[in-house]
Order: C-alpha cells, then structure tokens, then sequence
C-alpha cells in the first residue's frame, strides 16, 4: 500500500488565492458567519470582466429545506452547486445540454434529514440525483458490515455540509472563478480528514475543474479512498450514445453485467428491467499519467468528457443503468482510487491507499462540455493518442464476488 | 394482488381548487417558498364568511425547533395540523372535547431529530403523540429486518416534512376550508410515491376529512401500505367507552389480546401494566363500500366516527392501550390497507396492494366529532345500519405470530 | 436496586428562584421562545454587581449550523455551555489554564446532523469534544446490542437541545449566575425522563457547580443511568501529572488496562499508539457522602478538583487517553452511578439504579480550578482527610469482560 507524502504546503499552493483576485466569505464557522442568500456579477469585480453572476439561496420546503444552492452563471455554462452536500456539482448547462440527469429525487436534500444507515447502509440512495458526488474520502463503495460497523453507501462527504464556503474571482483575465469548500469528517478516534474542495471556472468557457485536497490531520497514517461519481443522463445519453476511453483492462462488476460485456462500449435506450451494468476498468494515461474519457450522443454532435491524473485516480467505474427515463436513465463515469466494491474487498484486493500522518493528498479532473462534431471529434482524438496501439484486455470474470 | 388503475388526473379532480376560492402557498420547494409564520382570518376571504382563522407557526426548542404548526380555529372544530410531520393532525377540538391524546413525547418533534432507526426500528416511537398519523406509504407495520433492510415501525410518511403546502378557502358559502400538502418518498431504485395530503373542513361544523392521493410516479408497479392510524384519550376513552362498528371478523393480533378478546367492544379505565390490546377486524360496508365506526365515551353523549371507504382501507386495526394516563391511555382506531404485522407477515397473507405504474389512488376518511346524545345515537344507527343481520365472526386464533 | 423516592418539591427548592433575581427566558417551546443570539452584563443587573457577560450566540457553517453556544465570562472563569448539546460544558478557561482538551472534532455538532447508531453505535464520537458530557440518562456506557435494540454509546442526552433555557442572576451578593436547561427523553411505552439540568457560577470565583435533577414522569418505576464524563487535556495534562482521589478500591477495565494498573495515579505525556486505559473506581467519601478528586500537572501548581457525592455518584471512572495530541491527548474523570461497561453488564452486576414513578433524584458536581501550588495543596489536603488511614483495595482482574 503506497503512502501519499505530498505536503500540504506544496499542494495549497496550486490553489490559493491569485494576488490579484476578490475573496467573498460565504460561510466560515470559525468566524460565525453564513450568509445564506447572497451574489455577485461581473460588475463586482471589474469592467473588463465577461458577464456572469455567482448566486447563493437558500432552499426552501420538505427535505431540501436550508440547504443551500450556489450557481455560476457565465456566457459559456451555468454550474449549479450543493454547498450543503459537499459542494457536489447537482447539474451543469451549456449550449442547451444538459450535464447531469433526473433522479426520481427531485430535492436537494439537507443531510439533516439523511440517515445513511438505512435501507442496509444505502440510505444514500435518498438524497443521490447530482451530476457529481464525491464518495468518500474516509471509505467508499458498497455498504458492508464490518469491524463492528456498517459502511454505509459511498461514504459520508457527500452528506457534510461544508464547514467553509469562499468564492474567489480573479479580477482580471481571464477572470477565474473558484468556489472553495471545506469538507470535514472528524470522528474522535476514527479519522481527521478535511478536505479542501474546489471548482474552477473560466467564464465563458465549457470546462470547469474540480480540484480537492484531502489532508490527514491526524497523527496516524489513515486508508481512504474517493470515487468520483460523474453522472448523465439525456440529452448526451441515449440509444447509440458511446462511452470513450483509452482502456488497458476492462471487467464486469458482476455476472449480470458479464451478460453485456460484448457492448460496453455503447448504450441501449431506456430500457424497462435492465437495471444497472457496471464495468471495472484500468484506463491507459499518458507519460504525464494524464488521461481523458468521453460520452457522446449517438450523433457525435453532444458530448463531455472527463480529464483526471491515473496516479490520483487509478481506476474507473462504469455505471450503466439505462434504466427507463422515471427510474433514473443515467450512466456513471467514475474515476476513482477504488471500484465501487465494499471496502472489505477494495482492501484485499489492494486499491485501498493510505494517507501518511499530516499528509494530504490531491485530485484534480476537468469537465469539458462538447457540444458539436468537432469539438467530441478532437477530444476523442486526444483519447485515441492515449490509447495509441496498445491492446484492451477484456477479462470475462468479474474480479470480485459481493 | 390487485393493482389500482385510478388515473391521476381523475384523481385531482375530485380536490381540485374551487373556481371561487382564495388560494395561499405557504410553501413550495420549486419557487423557494417557505412563509413559516403566517395568518389569515374570514376577513380575508369575505364578509360573508363565518369567523375562523388559519395560522401557521414555526415551533422552538428541543427537538420541536423549525416545526411548523398549522391550526385551523372556526366555530365549530379548532384542528391543529403539522405539516413538518407529514401534515398529520395533531389534536382536534370541539364542545370543549379534545380529539386525541396525551403522550409522554410533549414536543411537535422535527423529523431532523428523528432516527427512525433507533431502538431496533422502533424509533418512530419517540414523536408519536398525533390524533391521526400516516402510518405507510412504501410500507408500514411492525418493524422487521427483510430483504436486507430494516423495515422501521410504521414506515417514514409521517417523518417527512412536506414539499408543498397550499391554503384554499372558498369565497361563497360553505367557504370550505382545504390545507393541502405534498409528501415525497422518493429514493433511488426504491420509490418514487407522492402524496397529496388534504385536509378539508367547513367552518362552523364539527366535522373535518382527510383525502390522500398516493402516485406512483415511477415505471414499474410498487407495493404500498397506508395504516391511519387515528388516536383518541380522555375525554372520550375512559372506564366503559366503547367501540361500534359493524364487524365481518375479529381476530386478536397475538396471544396476549386473545385473553381480551370478549371484551374487546369495550374499554377499561387506566391500568397499570395493561400495555395494549390489539385486534384486527374486517368491517362490513354499504353498498357504496362505505363503513363507519365510532368510539363513545360510557354516557353516550361524547364520542367521535370515522367514516371511510373499504375498497380504498379493506381492513381495521383496533389498538386499546389502556395503561395509565402518564403512560399513554390511548385508543387507535385504524382503518388501513393493513394489519399492523410486520410487511413481511402482510405479503405473504396478502394484505399488500400494488399500485400500478405512473397510477394513482386514493383514501378519504371523514372524522365526526359526537358531543351529545342525539349526535351520538344516530351515529351509531347508521353503522347498526351497515351491520344489519349480518354475523359477526369472532376467530379466537391470532391470524400470525409476529 | 435501590428506589430513590426523593420528592420533585424537594429537590426543585434547592435550585428555585432567588426572591431578589433577575430571570430571562432565551428558549421555552411551551411559548414559543428561542431568542438565538442575546446577550446581558453585569449594568443590566445592579451597579454593586462584578464584571461579566452572558452571552449566547448561534453558531454558523457545517455541522454546527445552528447550534447555540452560551457563554458566562466573570473576572473569575469563561465557561462556554452548549444549550443545543443538552447544555453541556465545551470549556472553561480561568487564570489562562484551559479546562477541556483537544478532540479531532473542532465544530459544536448540532445533534439534527448525529446519527448515534451508526459506527456499530459509536456514532457519538462524531460530536465528542466538549469539557463535560452527560451520559445518559435512560441508559449510558458502552454500546451493546440487547433487548432487541442498540443501546448506543453512552446515551441520548448529551445529542438533545434542551427544551427551555432560562438564566437567573441574583441582583445582590453574590450575584450568583445560573444556566438552566430542560433535557427531556420521551419516548412513547419507553421513556419518560425530563432533567433540569443547571451550572452554577459566582462571577469572580474559580469554580462553578453542575446541579441536575433527573425526574421519571411516567407510572412505572425506570432503570437510570448517569456518567459526569468530565475531560481535561494540556495544560493541566502532561507528562507527569497526577490523579488524586479517595481510592477504597481501582480496578483494571480490561486487560490493557491492566498493563498500566501500578501507576494508574500518573500520566504519560502523549504517547502514540497508547490508545486508552481505563480504571474502576470506588471512591472512598466523608460523613456526608461528599467525597472530591483532583487533577494536578506535574509541578502541583495547576490543576482541576471535582467534589460529589457518593450517594449520588458512587464510583468514578479514570479514563486515561494519552495518545498523541491531534488523536486527542486527554484523561476522563468521570463520576457515575455506572461504569462504562455496556447497560447489559452494568445491570448484571447491580450498578443500574431505577428511579421511582413520579419521583426525582439529583446530582451535583462542584469543579474547582486550581490555579497555584497552595490551591493544589489545600484541595489535595481535603483529599488526603477522606482517605485518612483507609486502605486502598487493588484489584488486578477487570471486574468484567466486554
């Protein structure tokens, strides 16, 4: 098990603030404050700035009473974030696509009405309808009891409302905004994680990059891991759509996904009783460990794509639940430290890492909305270089059994 | 197993808005509403109308902070609801008699404190002190651990703050008072039930209905469940009260009420460690499937009906917990889909209905405050009515063993 | 089992209303009362009065939104109270010598966002930091599962907002402060626990006392359970500091406990990878039951004495946690009726008390700092006098195994 040594210095850097940028406080528990509803524009920041908004409200009725939504309104996207869950990305918008996908759970639920124990440890399924979660960071995967617990359901980061809330604009070009969030899973004995999360948005562009620092505060070396749960649906995803990857190994996750295996490459539909499909795979990167994956329309004319780094995020889980359109008609793309076995077998199986003692660790993935034949036909060019001629094996036998 | 077909739309329009009547949001999650305190009186609607007020207030402290409590005052019935908990009715009052009971939990309790849960699923227990709680709808029961899950007690509707709440008073006579408001048990893969509860009363009368439409908005059929489960103490529940209903079948719940069962058409006074009888009845219904049953104090002169609908609430649970004032001296009248046994034991006697997909189905029960002699006797000749000549079959044998 | 039947008249006297002081009301839900942020000083009492505050102030972001945090600052003591956490005590702060200790758990965890039963019912150490937490009072100790049920670390009431929330201020000498609390633990055939629990300061002395009186307001007598879990890291704890006490006879916890027996009167600095030892007191009291304990640095001139009464509070568990600083370096002295074994052990060996229907019991805790080395010495003479010449019985074996 190879322990991340990064020192936390090092990495902050990569995201602190530009010396030439406006801070806005949102939330800081330390210094009591929360504002709530809140939001800025272009003009806040400078004439030159491209026209966008940043908006901050909070939420009202049933489950998703105070949790809060802040979006990003620019030329290029609209970026819709739970800062109450996460910071997780519920849906993005560009071009009139759609990244994202429709949950029969409609609200942004408040984790205070959450009970991740139930259901078997899959209570998260009560709250899931983003277009990113974060599953983790202290374990992640199938809910599974033991050591005297239950692990429930991808972890708890997703269901913390975060403790800090910054927004950062650069106040000149490109204008760069950042929504920084702190993530805490601090249990007495058990773990001291914090993680700094982040988007980064260059307004009027169709990407945005999520950027995490995961530190380990405590005076042990500690296992964690994260997935992160990418998720669409329509208009991207559809009959014909094709998922795209440079892949070195592929496998099923079970033997009812072994029964698709043939067509993993493509979607079906929405499809009554197909239920959910899902592939292991090792991607190939690049000699910078960089790699990119793609889902496009069946026309090629719609796409997004996911760039991350394969020794932050080694593997990908392929979700392919083409369900029909009411149960959740929605694919997966999920780069991640870890399959989405339960941590029992994600820890024999040795995918689980660990963060040294007051080390951190970070992840780092871009987004990128594609949005006619081009732009998919040069990303996909990208995926193809990586793959260059090396082979794909397709193992028939699912490498775990639940 | 029956599947309800009913289309929503046909559905709706048995409670739609009036073409002459003043409507509120008080609150909808979709336009970030949520009015918290608020007021309106007659004078609102118009001159015509008689006296009443409809208030709703936000609660505090322990664990009743941030529930809403909804009170419709009029000459005839003051109804306190609690659209926090799933718009269930917390007491009624009419003629100085009090329609519901006095629990050891005091406090409106917000789900958000709740761990359904706790004490072995049975962690519903500490907010139970309702008048008429929606025990259901993806299930209801006995706690039982199946299918990899705790099934907690009496299932999660009434835990469940509502997404929308609308006021509606009709501006002509009988300027009829509707709360409505929108439950959802939505997760993952699981459910996809919403609820339109409502609650109707004329201003002036003494009596109020309760008419739920339960959609299954997903695409697959689902079982579902509905206990309603309607409570009432002292004023009306004392030493010789007595329950009238016109009775196909009785059978006591397990071992402990068959030692009652010859008693069970009256009541006790407070006994110290009576706990509590259960029995489960099939009533008989008119020829438009419609029942009615009544508890009456031993005078006769108080009492309170419940009428309702035997194709929509086939079966009727007769909770007598009879134990002392502090303890809980309490009744349940409960007309339901189902017995109170586990889900498990209710499948398999087939007391599950499935409502088919994207089909919706309904529930109406109309409560009678009784608060004379005359109101009380002709209440009960119209369930004699429904009894006619028609046997009552008393089975000494607990249909199940828990 | 002893049967405590002191009556609630009695006991309320002991801590009613001052003819001569001012009362303020900051949360009461019978009248809708929860002021939040509020504050007063000494100029709103009397010109003769010390210099102090009174402020509480509701707290912002994460897992502590919403959280109200109460703070006394006198020329003597700063004591911050947690009203939303059962009014326990997060700290306190005299003479620059801090009273608490350091969890990995920073945030005053707003219990809507705890879910005890989760980590196999250790869900409580999501929330643990403060300087003082009430364990119990239905039940406290070790998680077990029994009775159909999990019996979850160390109870509910240290995870319950109180109900009312009063402050009292004596308008003359000595301008006693009071902080009162309402716990209630209701749970419909259950539970039918409320405790007023109350702090006590004289603005300008060092020491404050914690008085709660625990009533069982149902009909049928109930098992109770209380732990005073009092915490205290640097500057107090450190290598060579001591634990004082009145010792009729020690015991080991568990076998790893045992390890440590022979100098279980002494600290290690922090030390990784020591986890805990934990020891089984019976302290030794004078004529009047009333018995103290003291914990000292190691140059004897800072340190912190409880006094109890063992009637109340018959044995004391000596939590020993010296591992590292950021694991959270900090010792337990925790007075009780119990030991920290599970309720199922607690109960087989007679440590469970019950307390009649209808009556009340209480306990009181003064804690003193100690800020020089004749204060340690005076409070350690008295410590000295209630053992006298008594023997101190060493027990090697645990007296029971988890």
């Amino acid at each position: 098990m190879k322990i991340k040594n990064t020192s936390l210095a090092i990495l902050l850097g990569l995201v602190s603030s530009s010396a030439s940028a406006k801070d806005y406080v949102i939330t800081d528990g330390d210094r009591v404050i929360q504002k709530g509803d809140w939001q800025i524009s272009n003009k806040n920041i400078s004439p030159d700035a491209p026209s966008f908004t940043i908006e901050n409200v909070i939420l009202k009725g049933g489950k998703q009473e105070g949790s809060e939504l802040l979006t990003i309104k620019s030329e290029g996207l609209t970026i819709n974030l739970s800062p109450t869950r996460g910071l997780g990305i519920v849906n993005v918008e560009g071009n009139g696509i759609r990244l994202g996908w429709d949950s029969p759970v409609k609200e942004i639920v408040n984790p205070k009405y959450m009970n991740l124990e139930s259901r078997g440890g899959a209570g998260w399924l009560d709250g899931f309808n983003e277009m990113m979660v974060r599953c983790g960071f202290e374990w992640t995967g199938h809910a599974v009891q033991a050591d005297g617990m239950m692990y429930t359901l991808h972890g708890r980061a997703q269901n913390t409302p975060v403790s800090k809330l910054f927004v950062e604009v650069e106040d000149q070009a490109p204008f760069t905004i950042t929504i920084r969030g702190l993530i805490k899973e601090n249990t007495f004995k058990k773990s001291n994680f914090e993680t700094w999360v982040a988007i980064r948005h260059v307004p009027g562009s169709k990407e945005f990059t999520v950027h995490d620092i995961l530190t380990n505060l405590s005076d042990y070396d500690r296992d964690y891991q994260i997935i992160y749960h990418s998720n669409f649906g329509t208009p991207i995803l559809e009959q014909g759509a094709k998922f795209v990857a440079p892949v070195k190994e592929i496998s099923p996750f079970n033997e009812y996904a072994a029964t698709g295996l043939k067509n993993w490459q493509t979607y079906q539909g929405p499809t009554k009783g197909f239920d959910e499909m899902v592939y292991n795979i090792f991607p190939y990167s690049d000699a910078n460990n960089q790699t990119q994956v793609m889902l496009t329309n069946n026309a090629s004319d719609k796409g997004v794509g996911i760039a991350f780094n394969t020794q932050q995020l080694p593997v990908l889980t392929l979700w392919k639940n083409t369900d029909t359109l009411k149960q959740g008609y929605v694919t997966g793309i999920e780069p991640g430290t870890s399959f989405a076995y339960p941590v029992t077998i994600e820890r024999e199986q040795k995918r689980v890492p660990q963060l040294g003692a007051g080390k951190s660790t970070e992840f780092i993935l871009t987004y990128s909305l594609l949005s006619n034949k081009e732009e998919v036909a040069n990303y996909d060019a990208k995926i193809k270089a990586i793959q260059g001629n090396k082979q794909t094996k397709v193992v028939e036998e699912p490498m775990a059994k639940e």
